[in-house]
């Protein structure tokens, strides 16, 4: 991470109120006081503080039995912005939110990640700039930017590591390139990751186990345990795309089809091959999405037993992590209710019935703008939460 | 739990720096505020408190180049204790421990966990009060007891939930029964989150992620992700023993072998029935293990098999969390290497290399002691780290 630890946002005292208020409705003082048993005066010094960084403002009064009524103090998402850039291996977003990870301005086009880190960062920090200005805000406002890419990234330095379809990507100092231009800490992690922050802080900010499998050309997960992203010793957390899946039993297995590696047997070109084979022609994780979506019956069976060979890993997961949700994203699974009914047919009938109680298995809601969202929500929990963690 | 969260040993304000010198080297006041950044009456008032209580003590005199020695503060283990239970289906063990979690003094019998929870937990209470009396400290030095039962529990409220082989235990409160008895929180949990509690931080305490997989009579894993031990959104992370595993490929499988629920293939009961297929009789983990450790060959292949099979399903997990260290624990992992053998073969073989670039596969170390230990430090964690935290 290229960050500067020396003047943090927030001071690390004042970081447990701020949550308080971010998290929660707006508060009184005597309340704040009541809830965390702090001083009064130690709750007004850290108070002030965020109030001077425009982080925390006066908002309306509360209703009061008589007299002058206590001020409330709420969380102000608007003091500070975040920009939010995500990179897919034919598309790019990049977004300007506020400090809820809400999108003030987002710019999009079709690129091609495979062209190089050069030509993609130029287009993204081109694009950065004409959404900063559109919000009406200035460098100045600016407390980082979180960038998501299609493969796998050493979180802690920000760099990618052999992504298998980013050709020239490999080791590039993407947060050295962006800082050229914005001179504050730079964030990257890999789509997954950053799918899976979004989706939980933007629908099931209440849950503290969730799990975000996307599924389309690759098949990967994102994991949040105890309520915060996990990604493992090296950061290869979530890399299930080659684990291998049993054959899904509830299915005469189709031809051709044996266990093994995840993506061989659910990922878009693997069902493309199935449908090629069995008259119904298609390539690309594309072909099978449309195919899908107008309701082509190889299509369809396809898709179906694609969400069966998953559910058996899937269900392999929910037994292990324990999830409340486990959201199916991807191209392959915005192709209707086909892959989702394939993955809860397996998992319902698999996992133990403690681990499968109290369960959702959803499709993503947070659609295109989950990558945007997901990369401020990164930006956003470690300039407000994390820096000064642990003293 | 049964904690009295208005009089926290440790005040919150204080935590960081109680962490700090319990997990590292003796430091003076001004290294202390240098590396916090707090200012120096801060530092000092919140030393002020933890000296008060005991827990933080002067620990010799550093090395100056001239004049007086700055004092070296260091955190004080010996200030409290812990009592510490670990009950498995055959065995129990009570411990006094200090708040690193060292025994102090211990005892253990054999019992039978099924003769149901009030003569299993009389006997405890009864080892308890005399591994105390044997420790010359009272019970006004005593911040909490710790439990590891052979079952699922449900840690929030310390309470057996269906624990297949402890009839007469579910729903049983133990921390109320123990409270008769021990007026402190009493945490219970069951003895695979124990086991991989204390193996993380007894033998691997720098190891962010950790597994700890326990294989005897039922398989189940316990999760260190990010530092912490996680236990799913209802407490049944690590339920593993019914995953359906694919069977082991590099070996001709072996009659009566079909891909099946995890300890189906890999348990002791499942091993005891191939050996006897096999010429070899055996009816319990315990036969197994004691067939093993005297070389019988029918043992030594089925135990490697299970191996085998258990590491298709240890490939999964470990490409899924990417942990650095995965401990392999249990009877029938006692039986030589055996078992531990067919696991590596199996996950060298299969897993990411990002994955298991940097992953030890190793014994558990902390043998007969390590329920104890874990119990102990489930109560240190909590008492020392996490009441208050959150603001």
């Amino acid at each position: 991470m290229s960050d500067d630890a020396h003047s943090p946002l927030v001071q690390g005292d004042a970081r447990g109120l701020l949550r308080m208020l971010r998290l929660g409705p707006p508060r009184t003082r005597a309340q704040i006081a009541e809830l965390t048993g702090l001083a009064r005066s130690t709750v007004s010094s850290r108070l002030d503080g965020l109030i001077a960084s425009g982080l925390v403002v006066p908002a309306g009064d509360e209703l009061s039995s008589g007299g002058r009524p206590p001020a409330l103090l709420a969380f102000n998402p608007a003091a500070r912005i975040v920009l939010a850039i995500d990179l897919t291996a034919t598309r790019g977003a990049v977004a300007v939110t506020d400090l809820a990870g809400s999108i003030l301005r987002t710019e999009s086009r079709e690129l091609t990640i495979a062209e190089g880190p050069e030509p993609v960062l130029d287009w993204a920090i081109a694009a950065a700039k004409r959404v900063l200005r559109a919000s009406g805000r200035t460098r100045a406002d600016l407390v980082g930017v979180g960038v998501g890419l299609p493969g796998p990234v050493e979180h802690s330095s920000g760099v990618p590591t052999n992504p298998p379809i980013m050709p020239g990507w490999n080791l590039f100092d993407v947060p050295a390139y962006l800082r050229r231009h914005f001179d504050v800490p730079v964030l990257v992690d890999n789509d997954v990751n950053i799918l899976a922050l979004g989706e939980h802080a933007v629908c099931w900010p209440a849950e503290t186990d969730l799990v975000f499998v996307k599924v389309s050309t690759g098949i990967g997960a994102g994991i949040i345990s105890g309520g915060r992203l996990q990604r493992g010793a090296r950061g290869s957390a979530g890399d299930i795309g080659h684990v291998r899946a049993p054959l899904a039993r509830n299915a005469s297995p189709l031809p051709g089809r044996d266990d093994a590696d995840l993506e061989a047997l659910s990922g878009g070109p693997a069902i493309a091959r199935w449908m090629s084979a069995n008259g119904s022609p298609a390539q690309t994780s594309r072909d099978v999405l449309e195919a899908g979506l107008r309701g082509d019956p190889v299509a369809v069976q396809g898709i179906r037993q694609a969400g069966r060979d998953l559910g058996e890993v899937v269900a392999t997961v929910v037994d292990l992590l324990n999830p409340s949700v486990v959201v199916i994203g991807g191209s392959v699974a915005r192709a209707g209710e086909h892959l989702l009914a394939g993955v809860r047919e397996v998992v319902y009938g698999r996992s133990t019935p403690l681990a499968t109680q109290n369960l959702s298995i959803v499709h993503s809601q947070t659609g295109s703008t989950g990558g945007v969202r997901g990369a401020a929500i990164m930006v956003i929990q470690r300039v407000l939460d994390e820096a000064g963690e642990g003293v």
